[in-house]
């Protein structure tokens, strides 16, 4: 999955700071360690992975983003059988901050536009 | 495709204040007849349909929202044989509005939810 490119720089943002685990993404509690796995997993698959913010919507502690990417994943991506060709698609997502971290990310991404790209 | 419940109530908007055609869905310019005709077209291949906004972010002139669904499309939802099956899934939207009405919607709706629930 595609998320914001923050990632965390100091190792005490395992925790947030209510002392409760990091990210939880779409309802299921990854913690930094395993957000910043995916994302790593994401650029790794996905080497050409840049994220382009088209719209940005920001009411505290909350930031909506319409992303947009430009992409070649490797293999598969999202189940589907991207194999090497680039692709384009959106990603609608919400941020949740809490002391300058993401703590709860919701996202979509418009898998029905790559499967009309296949 | 699930969009706002607001829908148009006077003829006069058919044009947007500034007397281009109205909504434009995801970068198509749709104008207010074919945006209702699509949200008519919504209620009646889904009669359960109903609109729950679990989280809004709102910043003049967009409103960004996820909404909630579980609903029992009839047929075939999204190119998926849904069948008269009850489905949850989420749709994370941005409307912008002009003059108190929907000028543009940005719109992704968890597909990939759906297919794992059929």
């Amino acid at each position: 999955m595609l998320k914001s490119r923050t990632s965390p720089s100091r190792r005490d943002s395992t925790k947030s700071a209510s002392g409760k685990p990091g990210a939880v993404y779409n309802d299921r509690p990854f913690g930094i360690v395993g957000y910043r796995a995916m994302l790593e997993n994401d650029f790794l698959q996905i080497p050409d992975l840049r994220f382009e913010a088209e719209l940005l919507v920001c009411e505290t502690p909350v930031i909506a983003a319409r992303l947009r990417f430009e992409c070649t994943p490797k293999g598969s991506f999202l189940g589907l059988p991207v194999n090497g060709r680039t692709v384009s698609f959106t990603e609608n997502v919400f941020y949740e901050f809490e002391a300058d971290r993401i703590k709860r990310v919701w996202s979509v991404i418009d898998k029905a536009a790559i499967e009309g790209q296949l």
